[in-house]
């Protein structure tokens, strides 16, 4: 009897303390799991005023934000309700530790998701900061599958800077022509591209020039400027106070200058990285990127004034993009008085290299890089045309995705999944002219990977370099899946190796996941290859890594877990159904 | 040593007698395998001068034709290359005996095949007529991926009608909006609906006035009359010689009238049975449906003459399809000097009535029907609000198709993955009014399935209904997968289960596998389930079918063999791959 009361008390003591443990999940204390059910569909929306069949979230795009804190489980059970069309959905800038298999990336660590199908993706954000999400299969980004991740400091943690009010935008570009006619296009012979976008979105809404419509089409109420789904984006602030402006870029092709008219803002996070504060008038953001600004609402309260967008590095026409920063209690649609501030010039690549080497990490919150790196490998960035194709290639390889995903491939030792042979390490560096247009020697189509030594640490030079036209180089902002690398410097020119190094920041170098190539110059990375798994690391220009601009990192495959079998059923994973 | 020569003299033998089988196999004698590899992939082509993303195989829309002889095996390796959307393709009036996970129904016999997949189908062509193939998942067909099966006699054997050329024209409507585009609409809230197609295509050209385009757009050359992909369809005949015309139809929604101006045509063979030859001046033709039609060339052979396809049965003011009906050696693209005939009038079902009735079995090719049947199952047809979308249903269930095909579903009994119980075998025929609108009792989504004994003779009629607009009733032909079924009646209004029975055609009933059902009439079939598998029969109109007008038939499953792999990976079937 003494001995069952004993045993009653303890299980009413455990049950107690379980009480008090999901109270204290229940209040943020702990890691908490937050769960997301999304449903992806195709639907119709004006996002710049012209009708188009979108991909939504919840009838969303951009989708839903996710708002976690630091070390929180995110679960989104995604329902794909395309009917024909399969789905993946990459988390941009989560490193994914001990998930390789949910970072959503087709071809390389999962087989995508089949209509009628429901996906769970489950990882940890283990740390603050401002992240993305985004299809990453074939070109379905730009069809508006994409959102914010908001990752926020454990309760009692404050960040190294203070502001009263956080906000989100993300910038995007917006093509009229669905993602299947732009990839057709790309894919055919000849080469049809789809030329700069039709409009500039911010926060999804933009403004297309109806009237520039001039060849007549079937479709009624296409174009209709009064249409709500278009109406500008308004950031209603209050006088006096300071804002978090959390400020992304998920373009499919177009680099940014982003501007708020009359106010300075000052750069404090990038990539989810906090960043030695710096003063910009406008901040020059690339396709995957991320910033955190702080804005002071300190000018004059009694009228609006325009937040801008503008491409910049190509010679674009596009409209810029525009919003409003509502000064409260004016009225939300008040046009500023003023017209929007000017764009940048479009070719001066300076002010975008002198931002690019002005972002450092904070003092107090610097990560040394390891002084040095076990090997060097440079991606010679070019243009070619293989088998009447007009392709990108590193270091002269076109990278295609193979049918069975990479992570897949490796783990279970499918060596005819892909070329076993990896790509060059480099290129002739002696004798290839960087600012000639490319006599595209040897390119060729390929699937072969770089195998990384398990906590090697790797350097990458991104060599840029002329394209197949004469006096022409592009932008190329590059991402990285599954690790932050730091950014050790941008030059001009050709990456000289002996004496470029000794420039090297190893003192305070930030780090990123998504960082931009200038025009004819270079950009070297460092980082750590301390993440079990495969890693798509491409420039993030949706056509770009589409027409081969892109290469695959393996490391610790023999640390990866069980994968689940959620991920297969593509390739070579098909496999016999046994009940 | 005797023994020992005897035996060699017999492998000799042997080794002669099947490089002489070999030899007859290469001249027709046996059945044969025929190969095909197709490419399935999105082009732009203009079909009716409007440019347009289209599938293609090979670069062909419609693809190319498979030529056969009876008894031959087709083998295709179809290579997905949509780049994130899947396919399947149906067999249209094959029986795929001993097959049946061949037939190429996403849904119901396999799951859809994934991009970068090549999926091998191989199937028996049994029996000699014309056939069709076409997508069979989502609403892909009509984004032009469909093409021809002719399957000859064998060598040595011959028609019951003589004809001196053979010659093959299908028939299409034809939309500017993608396939996406006019699912959105279908499955939104509120209803948006496409509307009658933009044109009619003979052979895969039509052509479009683009003077109709009104609204501006951006696209530049978009529409484009001498575009050569829009050339109006010539088909070259020698003055006095008789053509053997295989007409069929795979339209997405159009019902239609085909015509050669100033000639006869005899009809011979319907869904490849022979007919009882009879003479129209056109040919009305519904989606499913393949005729074979001798013409003479007996005309004032210095002019060409017009061939035409009109839709009836809508208020359609889609423009005639157009043709040139070529009498050598005149110029091809010279236009007949008259107008071409005029349409019938739409909305006259009664000679539409009279030329199905006219439809019998050619004398001396009568299959006769089993004189009683051991089941009756009446579908009453219906337009539905379910959930405030607007759906098609039969017995007021509207079809979804499950994520796990039937066959598989069936044959590993994985009970879960569609609803257990049957739809009902009927409707409340004394008290629902097929003339008043319908008023919506109890309609809801299902997946439930008929299970038919196997080698019982099954009696189907189709009551068709008013829709949910006041005095309207449309056309609907009806599609039977795996089997041929004898037709045994029309009728108008209301099916009367005791008196219309006893006017059953039994004495030579066409056997077909595609039969409209008129404007508030019914039309009565009977078919043996001796066909083991899991087989769809649904409305073949696209956007019906997609809309719930259909149900699925699971016969002698305990006698299918085993199912291949390569049908597998969705659903329930994603399984765990196991290397």
């Amino acid at each position: 009897m003494v001995l069952l009361s004993e045993c009653r008390s303890r299980v009413i003591l455990l049950l107690s303390l379980s009480v008090i443990m999901g109270l204290l999940n229940g209040s943020g204390v702990e890691a908490r799991i937050r769960r997301y059910k999304w449903e992806v569909k195709y639907e119709y929306r004006s996002p710049d005023c012209l009708k188009k069949l979108v991909i939504t979230i919840n009838g969303q795009t951009p989708g839903p934000t996710i708002r976690a804190q630091q070390n929180d489980t995110i679960i989104v059970e995604l329902t794909n309700n395309l009917l024909t069309e399969n789905v993946a959905i990459h988390w941009h800038g989560i490193r994914q530790i001990g998930t390789p298999w949910f970072d959503g990336t087709e071809g390389v660590t999962q087989c995508p998701i089949l209509p009628g199908t429901t996906f769970k993706y489950q990882f940890v954000v283990d740390r603050p900061g401002t992240y993305l999400y985004h299809a990453h299969y074939g070109m379905q980004r730009e069809a508006g599958l994409y959102g914010s991740i908001i990752v926020a400091l454990p309760d009692g943690q404050s960040e190294p800077f203070t502001y009263d009010y956080d906000r989100n935008i993300i910038l995007n570009d917006w093509y009229h022509k669905s993602t299947y006619e732009q990839a057709a296009g790309l894919s055919a012979i000849p080469f049809q591209w789809v030329g700069e976008p039709q409009s500039l979105l911010i926060h999804g809404r933009g403004r297309f020039n109806c009237s520039s419509l001039t060849i007549p089409t079937l479709d009624t109420g296409v174009c209709n400027t009064t249409n709500p789904d278009c109406g500008p984006f308004r950031l209603i602030v209050v006088p006096g106070k300071t804002y978090r402006l959390r400020i992304s870029s998920l373009t499919a092709l177009s680099a940014l200058s982003f501007q708020i008219e009359g106010h300075n803002m000052t750069v404090v996070e990038a990539d989810g990285h906090y960043v030695e504060p710096f003063v910009v008038q406008n901040l020059f953001i690339y396709s995957g990127e991320t910033y955190s600004v702080l804005v002071k609402a300190d000018q004059d309260p009694t009228r609006n004034y325009w937040i801008t967008s503008n491409i910049v590095s190509r010679p674009a026409n596009t409209t810029p993009g525009l919003a409003i920063f509502n000064y409260y209690p004016n009225h939300p649609r008040r046009s500023p008085p003023t017209s929007p501030p000017a764009a940048p010039v479009w070719n001066n690549s300076r002010p975008r290299i002198a931002q690019s080497q002005a972002i450092k990490a904070r003092r107090g919150y610097i990560h040394p890089p390891p002084s040095l790196s076990d090997r060097v490998i440079v991606f010679l960035n070019t243009q070619n045309t293989i088998n009447g194709n007009v392709r990108w290639s590193v270091n002269n390889v076109s990278f295609t995705l193979p049918h069975t995903p990479y992570l897949i491939a490796l783990k279970e030792n499918l060596t005819h999944a892909f070329d076993q042979n990896p790509p060059p390490d480099g290129y002739d560096f002696v004798n290839y002219d960087i600012f000639k247009e490319q006599e595209n020697k040897n390119a060729t189509l390929g699937n072969g990977i770089y195998r990384l030594n398990f906590n090697s640490t790797v350097d990458i030079i991104l060599q840029n370099a002329n394209t197949m036209n004469k006096n022409n180089s592009e932008t190329h902002p590059w991402h990285l899946h599954g690790h932050d690398f730091w950014v050790l410097g941008y030059g001009e020119g050709k990456f000289d190796m002996f004496n470029d190094p000794r420039k090297y920041n190893l003192d305070n170098p930030i780090m990123k996941n998504t960082v931009p190539v200038h025009p004819y110059g270079w950009t070297a990375l460092r980082f750590k290859a301390d993440n079990p798994g495969a890693w798509a690391f491409h420039c993030h220009i949706e056509s770009h890594f589409y027409m081969g601009m892109g290469v695959v990192f393996a490391e610790g495959i023999e640390k990866v877990g069980n994968l689940p079998s959620s991920i297969m059923g593509c390739g070579e994973t098909q496999g016999h159904y046994r009940p």
